[in-house]
Parts: structure tokens; C-alpha cells; sequence
């Protein structure tokens, strides 16, 4: 009931709430911490966020977020240029950098196959990523859709299509997170780990 | 690593990341999410952010957040005007609204009497609690400090302030667990200790 506050803070507090898992009490505690730090900082969050609205849109080769037309990824000639790991989303893809184990190229589908979503091939970058595959010179696609319904039959989907090209597909391993239990792992991915096990070396 | 992201992404995500509770995981999550929104919604928040910063001060009797000089607290001429509920902060003044069960006025002492933070009382609006008493006409005063270390000692100290003029002093009831903060405390705890208010006896 916003009507026990003045109304820009009732306001404020509407607006933080409508933030992904921000409820109304956290809502009020970032509007109150908000009005409590200085109106310089207030200004340049404010900023940040028409800012990052902007100037940020897609890659026009691979759909990463840039402020430029061609995204930072794309641009590095000193990444490895002959391999794709395709990615549902740009948080896939942030995460795969965190790793900093990966040192080639990205494509960003912005979503996975979802006829109950009404998600059909066409809504996503399907057809570029297919073109890119025609026009660069790439050995290896990583199909790393993430490991569920949609996921897999949107890699299933691409790779029916890239086969034809005559280019290595390859999706990521299945298995137990390092650092779990394997006591409670489900039992889909105890059986992928299982089918999925590797000659074991010693000497790491 | 903010250099993994475009600039005013990388910008957008530290700002978010300096609100109290805000992880850098979730400031990423809700920055990918601003990013997703129209224009228009972005900058309806932006806004709201700046806006609030501009039009929320303190009201200029009891310290509420307010876009008016006066809160509209202070100015409801329905509420019972002959009583203060003395509250640490503004989020303490809404959690008791809240309950909708105290139709008083009150007033916001913008903290509480804290000698190892470097908070003395003359950091906090006590003075002008003070003078309130000798202007208006009030019967009874409140004390709603939180029921920990440092508001029991603003309790005491202002308890102090008050005896000479005569006014009834009461104390919220313990029905609130002690070491807590009643910004958490659910609604019929709240009411339930306004309800068993005690005599405030400083000898304890």
C-alpha cells in the first residue's frame, strides 16, 4: 500500500520492485538506501542504467552484447577463430568467460526452442549462426544449449543442420558438478556421467 | 572482471552491485534484465531513481521521508495528536504503520545512540524531540527504539531528557525478540507490544 509513503519514494520503491526476485521489503530497503546515499551517486546509478539502455546492443556476428557493432569476442585476433561454442543466452556466455578455459568464438541463439513458450528456430539466431558456418572457416561447433528439454532439441535442431557442412559438433560433457556429492546427484546425470566416463589418468 | 562485458554494462552492473544485498551475480542478473526492457521502462526507473533523490526530504517536525515540508503524518489533523512514537528510523515509522493499530504522530531520531560508531546523541534529532514536547501538547511518548544495546541506551538517554516535563514515558512491550530488529518483526508482534506498552522506568 504505497499510500503510506511520499509518493516518489512509493514510486521508487514500485519500480525496484518490478526487478527480477526483488520483493516489496527488499524494494523499500534499496529505496531507502538509495535516499540515503548522495544525490551524486544517486545520479550516476540512475545514469548507469539509461546509460547501459543506450549504448548496449547485439553483436552483429555472434548477438553477444556490445556497445559496438562488432563485440569485443569477435574482434580479438588473438582468440582461437575456427571454433563456435553456440550458447542459449549471454549469462552462458559470461559464464563460460569466467572459466577463462575457452578461447574461441561465441554465437548467442537469445533463447532455446520452445514450441510451448512459442519459441519456434526462426526466433532465434539459427539462420546467422548457419551463414557464419558458410562464410568463416570453422572446424569445431560446441553446442553448449543448456542440458534440458528445450536445450537439447534445440542442439539436436542445429546440429541436423550443420551436418550437412561437414564441421565437428560436439556438445558438453554431462556429468557430476566437480566439488558435489554424488550421493545426491540426480539419477539422469549419474547415468550420463557414467556413459560418458574417460580413461583415468594419474598423472595430473 | 568487468572488462569482460561491454563498458556501460560492466558500468551498470558495479553500480547495481554497490546496493546493500546486491551480489555481483544478481547485479549481472538484473543488469541482463534492464537490458531486456523497453527504452521507455528503463528510463521510467532511471527516473524514479533521480526523482525521489530531487523530491524526498525530511519532514520538518518529526523527521519522516517526505516531498512535502510537512509529512503527511504530522499534517492528518485524524490522527491522535497528543502522542509520539519515538522510532530510530524511517523504516522502523513504517513497519509500525504498517500494522495500521497506532494512530499517533511520531518522530524519526535518524539513528540511535551509538558511542563505538562515533553516534552521539547530538547526531540525532533529540533536541528537537525535546523542544517538540515543550511546543505541542502531548500526553504520552513512546519509546520505539529497537530493542538491542544502543536503542535501549537512546531510550534511557531520552527518558532522562523527558521526566522533568512531565509526560507520560512508555517503552514498547517486549513482545518483540529482544536482539532483533523490528523492521522484521510481523505485524501482531508489532501491534501486540504497542499494545503492552510499560511505564518506562529508568532503574532498572
Amino acid at each position: 500500500m504505497s499510500s503510506r509513503y511520499a509518493r516518489p519514494l512509493a514510486i521508487l520503491i514500485e519500480e525496484l520492485a518490478k526487478l527480477p526476485g526483488i520483493g516489496p521489503k527488499t524494494a523499500q530497503r534499496l529505496a531507502l538506501y538509495i535516499l540515503n546515499i548522495s544525490r551524486e551517486e544517486a545520479g550516476i546509478l540512475a545514469q548507469s542504467i539509461t546509460n547501459a539502455k543506450d549504448k548496449i546492443k547485439r553483436c552483429q556476428i555472434c548477438y553477444n552484447l556490445t556497445d559496438q557493432n562488432i563485440c569485443e569476442i569477435c574482434q580479438d585476433q588473438a582468440r582461437q577463430r575456427d571454433i563456435i561454442c553456440v550458447v542459449e543466452t549471454v549469462r552462458e556466455l559470461m559464464a563460460l568467460e569466467k572459466t577463462g578455459g575457452y578461447k574461441g568464438l561465441y554465437h548467442v541463439l537469445q533463447g532455446a526452442i520452445s514450441p510451448l513458450d512459442g519459441i519456434d528456430p526462426d526466433h532465434l539466431t539459427i539462420e546467422q549462426l548457419i551463414s557464419r558456418l558458410k562464410t568463416e572457416d570453422i572446424k569445431e561447433v560446441i553446442l553448449a544449449t543448456n542440458p534440458n528439454i528445450e536445450g537439447e532439441v534445440t542442439a539436436s535442431y542445429i546440429a541436423k543442420l550443420i551436418r550437412p557442412l561437414n564441421i565437428k559438433i560436439t556438445r558438453i560433457a554431462y556429468g557430476v558438478p566437480i566439488g558435489g556429492d554424488l550421493e545426491f546427484a540426480d539419477e539422469v546425470t549419474l547415468t550420463q556421467s557414467l556413459l560418458g566416463r574417460q580413461i583415468f589418468k594419474n598423472d595430473k
